[in-house]
């Protein structure tokens, strides 16, 4: 019979973003009991903020090494069933690698680690050890997001022809962000963050939902990426040509410095046959065009296929938004584990999480979309790991 | 110290609707566990749908009578702290007063009761057992529907003198739809749903949002409402003209059979100096206007006041939808617990729970529309009680 | 052969705002010449304003007496077609009274008079006369309005169950208007606009509107209408009930002092098999609804019937707008007299102008709406004369 | 004292789509005659066209020569004021120097000539004779674009950062397009449109938009441009990386297959204080935002500034479309030559229309774009002619 499956966290402390709202994705099911965690890198405040979480003290950890090695050494109708990674970039390899080694499943924000020489090796540990990986590239959990990927295998499209995606945000575009805000201050450290600023946050979600919908591979891209603020040594805007496969051809845009804009994700593709769009802004809705006849909008919870609803709470017209998207990630994951101890086959819905390859997808991306766009080179290939 | 709530549910077993959003609505900030509930009358259901929530067998109670008495007799620390009760209307005061007995605050579902002598003998429950009432007059969560509230009461729109508020749903178009749906069917069955379906399913979210953002309390009303659909025996769409205290008037507009809609509720609030717009279907938006200046556009998550931003999870541009909403109706409504428990006085936002009063409005509504709509005379007093 | 028409205009002298308009609307499709005009009861105005239009001196008359007079006394192939009247309301009557003793078609602005036994005379006289009458009920001229009239006839949208309509404006909201608008102030002075200012101004194309696209006839009404700025002897703001023969129930909202609404007309239809909408902020776009199936988005030039088309000058996506709306009904009044001219039999699509009968419906609906407004009886009859 | 002005077309026969647009354009304010044209190089579709354009036969002119030739011979009270060209692109240049020679100011269809060589030619051209010219970059007419221009220039962006442009359209989606339809015919034959199709016929105009809002100018540019559909010989899709001279960087996409695209241009501009946008779908709305504040909704006709509200015609809300800006061109160009024959100098409105420096920049931006689409070098140089 099924039961509560139990998650610890790394990272996620008072302050910060992300974490919270990983467990808000979590609780919203009631499927999941959050019941340890290492939320900071500071003992007390991991200690504080696991005990704001109701959580014994016990259970909150001093380190992320401390956690796995604790957990694993607990009954195993008590200790953790998998971990959330929630820290800021450069530590999502190392924990990543650390909850493998101690044999815990790992659901990881993205990106999956600093560089694709890491993701590469963290693919050989996931299929050695046979332990589930996910990768939280959000926006995949929306609805209509799983309609339009659906519409598009379909073949109601047609061949594509041409893609065009765009993240921007407005939040970086005055020079204090960084030093105001402890989010962005991290984001622009490469230390922290990487090679990229820009195109590691955002640009990398857009490049999966691409793929994700599409179910084109990217194969080639041209790239103009800039550091407009002043004193910035990453990317905060950029704009990408992409080459795929089958001859379609696409354009991505990111930028953290557009000033008024929020969090527009935005996809757009162009068969021969129809077209879709549909905007993070009215999430709820996908709309469907052609030359000839009326525009249909489709919407959550209304006349949909089977993995859109199957990823809906509420009759249409409830809107739903981020954190259910976000949780759909998460119920899909946990599907993945209770299968496991269930010993059932995994439901297409189940495996519907991003996973390892995508992680590997999205690392190459930012990899080279930045060599890209310090080249004066036009197209740069994209390696098939 | 804080501690997590614990709470009861009576009603929502297999096959509800409304039982499973206050769940999602329950758990999404980690503050409450749901400990006991009794899901069904009949006994069966309710063990089966607590199991699959978890619950031991021996908090699956077999009826909210048993639940009332068990559950009081248990350790303080054991036993729920309040009581959800999420039945078909007709059940709602017996079980609310049952609860008041036992010494349990109660979130109620609406309609409070099925009548206004009802909810007046449950007001004087209340006042005289100094239990907390919460009603889940759900859409008063919106962040932005609370910013609207706000800039009225700042004096923004001047004067209001005219308010035109909206619900109008497609769901019960067809003839057949009683007979396939069971949560159309206890809604048009007067036995379960009480003097009227329209009105008191959601003409009375729209009469509830109007006095809540406005601050205006209606003083009479006209009403032209019927059975559209032929064999039914209440109301499925209406319209009513409303005069309120201090000289505005307004319309409300509520269906359950304009095909196509979704859970389209709107409201516009036109004063003397501006205007606003807000609707379900772009909830994270609030529009204000003006004659002479440029309209401005405010967003959750954005520039807004603290009452929305104390009531928002995200950054803006991440969507929030109907489950943070009536999550925020949960929030606050623990947050009254939680002072309680903790001898702390309540905040505004605490205290910004639709309650009791806001429960003898809404019935009262509900009676005096259903009169006027079978009055050949205009006007039609709504008492203040 | 074809030969261009010629016109001759009453009223729309300096400062004047709908007589520009009639002109663009005439000018458009460079089927119609503007020949003559007595623009202002001002003999010197009426000169400068013809004059600024390169009129010849000669043809700038100092009364609508005079240029009906001295037109008919003209060569046939030098005097005007026809009068177009567009004067404050209290002078339709008179001048198209005058042009039909002269023989002269006329295309009027609306409201056709001051009230209903005006009008019932004035049809007694086209009648007779055998000429030809048009009124400028403009929102029918738009391509979307004549697909949504189409979608109705062929029975998409099933038996029409509920009509929703609106026409709200802000351009009063202050009580100064009056005083600094010389637009607003012949609209608010009974003895230039009649009995009713909102209702006759833009009340009148909301109900024309219903009537037209939904082809059903108004049976009674029930209103509330209010002087909402103090001081003003007439309406500025109101809300009606409708019933209609066949069984239907609408709703009418119309406001001069919604502040912030510039001319925001929109109307939805709810058949018992499917639903539209049509917005004057977006009229381009027609949007049909259904429950259990996408939504369709019509747009002008695109995928629509032949009335549509055959009103449409572009190819979709190049936004056409008011003036082209109200040249549709200029060109398919201008086909009526070209068909007198040519003896040919009228096309549906010249036949497709609000006539006298819609004038008269008009009448009697201002009329009834005021009567209504101001009884405490609740519904009240519109008759059918 | 003003006259109305006489205006000879080249092109526009009988079938043509866009002599029909200008015709409305010159109509809609009746300051501008039709007295003339050579419609067609078919002697006798030149005939019918002309009358049934209600213009004498002889005045319906064999060839552009004759027509040049033999207006100039007529008496200057009689003659055509300009000449409005509106054949396939090839003709335009030829055209254009034979208006020239005789003395006649020209207004063009855009892309002025077939090639840069042919445009700087033009230019001299233009200069020595001291004739007037104007090109129908249509877009720059509306409203509100004007007013972004207006408040970029009052520096209520600060600097321009980054600009997104965007025209697309599906018409050509299908390899049947040419076959089936004489408008697709001549744009994708080399012959008759030059060197590009997708650029030069719509690519341009948003090269146009950016540096006409913006004030910036375009300094280089890497492009993707494709002939998506098998067997065009010309692109039909492409997109454009632009750096600007200030250091802003900017994507323009254009494509002509992106089904059900109607005519969506778009345009945002972020600068870093504030970002602005605006579409051709929604024309009369311009939206500012803010990092900080809440968005501006800026309306036509409502409060914007002087250039805007000159370019108007009707109070706000009632919708301005594209016949009305492009009629813009033509008032704001007619204006210049009533300046020349009353002596006066030419108003900031007057000079208000692209003219042959915005003409020299699309026929640069054409060339090189197609180059850069054709090399594998990442950037190109835009020479400032």
């Amino acid at each position: 019979m099924r039961r509560k499956l139990r998650m610890g966290m790394v990272g996620g402390g008072e302050g910060a973003f992300i974490g919270a709202v990983h467990r808000m994705a979590a609780n919203l099911d009631g499927q999941i009991d959050l019941v340890c965690g290492a939320f900071s890198h500071d003992p007390d405040c991991s200690l504080r903020s696991g005990q704001a979480l109701y959580l014994p003290a016990e259970r909150c950890y001093q380190s992320y090494q401390q956690m796995m090695q604790q957990e694993a050494a607990l009954p195993e109708d008590v200790r953790m069933d998998f971990v959330v990674i929630v820290t800021p970039n450069h530590l999502h390899f190392p924990v990543a690698v650390e909850a493998i080694k101690y044999g815990f499943h790992v659901l990881s924000d993205k990106p999956a680690t600093l560089n694709v020489e890491e993701v590469l090796e963290l693919r050989s540990l996931i299929v050695d050890s046979g332990l589930l990986y996910g990768i939280t590239q959000t926006y995949t959990g929306y609805p209509m997001v799983k309609e339009a990927r659906a519409r598009v295998q379909s073949g109601e499209l047609g061949n594509i022809r041409k893609v065009v995606v765009e993240y921007t945000q407005g939040w970086l575009a005055a020079q204090q962000a960084e030093a105001d805000n402890k989010q962005a201050a991290w984001r622009l450290d490469p230390k922290q963050a990487g090679i990229s600023s820009c195109m590691a946050d955002i640009g990398v979600h857009a490049f999966n939902l691409v793929e994700y919908i599409s179910g084109l591979t990217a194969a080639a891209l041209c790239a103009d990426i800039g550091n407009v603020v002043a004193g910035r040594s990453m990317d905060d805007d950029g704009a990408v040509f992409l080459k795929f496969d089958q001859g379609a051809r696409g354009t991505l845009l990111a930028s953290q410095v557009a000033i008024g804009e929020e969090n527009t994700l935005s996809i757009r593709l162009y068969g021969d046959k129809a077209s879709l769009s549909w905007s993070h802004q009215d999430p709820n809705t996908l709309v469907i065009k052609y030359n000839d006849k009326p525009s249909l909008v489709l919407r959550t919870g209304g006349a949909v296929g089977s993995m859109a609803n199957a990823n809906t709470r509420l009759p249409a017209g409830h809107p739903e938004g981020y954190i259910e998207a976000f949780a759909n990630l998460y119920r899909n994951f946990a599907s993945q584990i209770q299968s496991r101890l269930l010993g059932e086959t995994l439901s297409a819905q189940a495996l519907d999480v991003p996973g390892i390859d995508e992680a590997v997808r999205g690392m190459v991306f930012i990899e080279q979309v930045v060599t890209a766009g310090n080249s004066e080179t036009k197209w740069h290939v994209i390696p098939q790991h």
